[in-house]
């Protein structure tokens, strides 16, 4: 069971037909776009959703409720303090959390083999967090992912609960976490390429 | 490759010895142990290590450094403002951190049917962020993970950037994940009995 995907070459044709349409939209996060089209060159993968990493500041009604989630601002690279003070200055409502997210990629493989074989360099490269997100024969994922995280509870339907000094701080951690995970994706570009088909 | 797990038997016997043994020495948390009796009654899993998840306060040199990282305070349960002020009275040096950890659960699973099996009741009853971790002849590791967390710079070099009220405010979120999870948890216990082999 599950050993490899069916109808992988169709799916990949599929999803390359997303990502294009993706990169044209302008939808696709730029610095992301190099490893994306390395992984994607390879025979045996294919790319199906991925975030370089972000910083953000979101609103939300409670914890954990993406759907009625806002983002007051998001930025996929280091920040500014007045950048986060001005996304701050939108809240009105709900819960305010500023967020740190480490870089995700899913990528659909081929067959158990690949999957593992891509999983296990990326675990040695830094993404700790990586593993094998679903396995099924409509498909078989692995998510590349990394340790870099904040969730930093900011304020609540419109009052602050922390300075300006605490922005300084938090947006100082979050800028050195951004250069972590960068440095990391940089490291991945330079590696994927090693992952070529296996003789059978 | 991998579809099984190698001298399962012989793999399951050792984690039970070192199972009981973390057992008397009191090192596991107490609240978890029926879920892991119930796993490890299952003739095709058994667990290596859990977490039925913490809220802590840590004192680490700088984020990811797990190694020089020392807790000021750790609960497996919900906490009280006074108790996370008397660990943050203890910090001296290095980054502090208030954070709030999901329960985490490796589980071996003797086939890759078990371990998808395993893995899509575990998302299927809320937690979301369960994988397949590992994947060898050696292991086959379903990862049990839930979204629950929250990573709060609160200072460092013992001066702390916050004061009482924000602590306040996210000891009584931290409480209201750790009633979240432990809910989850519940559930898991409830319905892992399902997992029966299925037929060849």
């Amino acid at each position: 069971m599950f050993l490899y995907t069916k109808n992988f070459d169709e799916q990949k044709e599929k999803a390359m037909a997303g990502l294009r349409k993706a990169l044209e939209g302008g939808k696709v996060d730029r610095d992301i776009i190099p490893l994306l089209e390395k992984i994607n060159s390879l025979e045996n993968y294919f790319t199906t959703s991925s975030c370089s990493g972000r910083i953000s500041v979101m609103e939300m009604p409670h914890f954990g409720d993406k759907v009625n989630s806002v983002w007051l601002g998001k930025w996929h690279r280091e920040v500014t303090v007045e950048e986060v003070l001005d996304a701050i200055g939108k809240h009105s409502k709900g819960q305010l959390w500023f967020l740190v997210r480490s870089p995700i990629l899913h990528v659909g493989a081929r067959t158990m083999e690949d999957a593992v074989r891509l999983l296990n360099l990326a675990i040695g490269l830094g993404f700790k967090y990586s593993n094998i997100k679903s396995v099924s024969h409509k498909k078989l994922l692995v998510e590349i992912r990394s340790t870099e995280r904040m969730d930093v509870p900011l304020g609540a339907d419109g009052e602050l609960w922390v300075d300006e000094a605490y922005i300084e701080r938090i947006v100082a951690i979050a800028n050195s976490q951004v250069r972590r995970f960068k440095g990391k994706l940089k490291r991945l570009e330079e590696e994927i390429g090693g992952l070529t088909p296996q003789a059978p």
